[in-house]
C-alpha cells in the first residue's frame, strides 16, 4: 500500500508489510497443515498452501480487475510461500504439526484484520459502493481458505465451524469502511483500528469459545 | 438491459426487473435451503446463497471482461439477497424449509430462462461466435448452483440429477441465438420466447419427471 | 502460437496444432472417464469434460488479463469436444470405457509438456517473471484436472496421487524458461525440447512407477 509511506511515522511501511507477510505465511501454513492431513503428496501440499495464502487476494483482484495482482508486484511473497513450502518439506517425516495450529492463531487473526482492510481499501480507491467495498474486504481475508478446503474435499470450515470468522471480516469491514468515508480518518489510523479490533474480536471469540447460532431443520 | 427500455411496451423494463429479481431471489434461496440442510452456520448460509445468486451471472462478466458487474451496476440486487439472508435467520429456529423447495422452483424456471437469455445477448453484443455465447448462457444460469454444491461439499445436482436443468439452458440459448441473428425478432420478442420455451421445458420435465439418459460403466 | 510459423520448419505449425488438439481431447475425454465413473448423467459428462479440456488455460488467460480466449480464437477446439462427447454418448451404452485410461496416457502426457510450454511462453510474452511464468505453466497443465476432481467431488488426482504430474510441469516450466531467456534457443526448438523431457519424465515415471514422498503426520 504505497499511500501509507508519507503518511504512517507511527505504523510504518515496513511494520505494515511485516505483518502481511507473516499473514500470508499463516494462511499457507494453514493450507500445509490440511493438506498434510488428508495425505496429499508433497505437490498437493504446495498447491493448497498457494491457493491458502493467495486465493483470497487473487478472486479479489480479478473481481476488481486490478492488475498486476499482488503476488507479481511483490513477487518476494511468492518466493516466502516457496521457501515456506521447502522448509516444511524437509520437517515432514520428522515431526508433527499439531502444536502448530496453536501457533498460528494469532498471525492467521491479524491476518483476518489486514486482508479485510485491504481489500476494503483498494474497493473504495477503484470507486465500489460501501457494500461492494465490505464484500471484498471478506473476499480477501475468506476465499483462500475456503478454496483450500474445497481442494482438500472438505465442506469449508468458513461456512461450517460455529465460530466466528467471515462475520468479523464482514463487520470489521464496515469498521473500516466507516472509519475512512464517515469518519475521515487518515488511513494508517483506520488500518490499525481495523486490524486490532478485527484480530481481538476473533482471538477473543476463539478462547471464550462463542458459537454462532446454528440452523435447526 | 438497457437496449428493452424503447423496445418493449409489451414486457417492460419492470416486469424484466421483477422477474430477473425473482429469480435471483429463488437462486439464493436454493443456496440458503441447501446450506441449511448441510448444517452450516449462519455465514455458510450467507456466502452459500451468495453464490449461488450471483456466481453465475459473476463468472460469466469474468470470462467476457465486462465491468462492471451487474451486482455493482445494480446493487440493490446485492441487497436483496442480504435481506433474503437476514429473513431466513429469523425463521430458522422455527420453520422447516422443505415446503418452501417447491415454491421455489416456478422462480427457478423462469430464472433459468431469463440467466440464459441475458448470458447469450451480453455474449452475442461483445461480438462473441454463437457456440460461446450459448455457452456464456449455460454458465450464467447453471454455474450458480454448480457453486452452490461444490461449497457444500456435494457432486452438482446440474451435474448428476438426470433431470434436463443444464440441457435446455443450452437449448434455450441456441433458440434465442436464432431468434435474434437467423430471424432478426426484436430483442424482447426473442427474451419472452426464449424465457417462456426454456421454462416451460423445465417445468413439464420436472412435472412429467423426464430422465436424462445415465451412463452405464 | 502465430511466431511459430515463421520459424518453425521442423516442428511445424500444423504438427504443433494437431498436438494441441490430441492434447486437448485426451484432457476432455479424462473428464468423460471420470464423470461416467461417478454416474454423472450426460450434461454432467459434457461439463466435466468441458472444464477438463479448457480450464487450465481458461484460468492462465483469466489471471494473465489476455483476451480472446484460446478457445474463442480457435473456435474449432471448442467444436471438436463437442464432437467428442457426442461420440461418447454413442458408445456410452454399449461399451466399458477402462481400457481408454490406457490410450489417453500418451497423449495426456504430451499435452502436460505442451500446455505447460505454451502457459510460460505466454507469461513471459506479457513480461511477467520467470517464477510467475512457471506458475502459468502448472496452471494450464494442472488447473483442467483439478477442476475435473473438484466437480466430481474428489480430492484432485494431481495434489493426492504419490505419481509425479504437476512436478514435472514444475521442472519444465523452468526448463522452458531457461532454454528460452538464458539459453535464448529459437522458439520452435525450446517448445520441442520442453515437451519431450515433461512428456518423458511423466510416461517414465508412469511406467516405473515413481512414487512421491508421503507425509507422514
Amino acid at each position: 500500500m504505497d499511500y501509507l509511506q508519507p503518511l504512517s511515522p507511527l505504523w510504518g511501511t515496513r511494520l505494515h508489510m511485516a505483518l502481511e507477510l507473516a499473514a500470508t505465511l499463516a494462511f499457507a501454513l494453514s493450507g500445509v497443515i490440511e493438506a498434510a492431513r488428508k495425505r496429499l503428496d508433497v505437490v498437493g501440499v504446495a498447491v493448497v498452501a498457494f491457493a491458502a495464502a493467495f486465493g483470497g487476494g487473487t478472486l479479489r483482484d480479478l473481481l476488481l480487475d486490478y492488475r498486476p495482482f499482488f503476488w507479481v508486484a511483490h513477487i518476494e511473497f511468492l518466493w516466502s510461500v516457496v521457501a515456506l513450502c521447502a522448509a516444511a518439506m524437509l520437517f515432514m517425516r520428522q515431526q508433527h504439526l499439531h502444536p502448530t495450529e496453536r501457533a498460528i492463531l494469532w498471525p492467521d487473526a491479524i491476518g483476518l484484520g489486514l486482508f479485510t482492510a485491504i481489500g476494503v481499501d483498494r474497493a473504495l480507491a477503484m470507486g465500489q459502493p460501501a457494500l461492494v467495498a465490505v464484500m471484498m474486504g471478506v473476499i480477501t481475508s475468506v476465499f483462500g481458505g475456503v478454496l483450500r478446503d474445497v481442494l482438500c474435499n472438505e465442506v469449508p470450515r468458513a461456512l461450517s465451524d460455529h465460530r466466528p470468522y467471515a462475520l468479523w471480516a464482514f463487520a470489521g469491514g464496515w469498521l473500516h469502511c466507516v472509519l475512512l468515508t464517515l469518519a475521515g480518518l487518515p488511513p494508517w489510523l483506520a488500518l490499525t483500528l481495523t486490524v486490532v479490533a478485527t484480530a481481538g474480536l476473533r482471538l477473543v471469540s476463539v478462547y471464550r469459545d462463542w458459537q454462532l447460532p446454528s440452523w435447526h431443520d
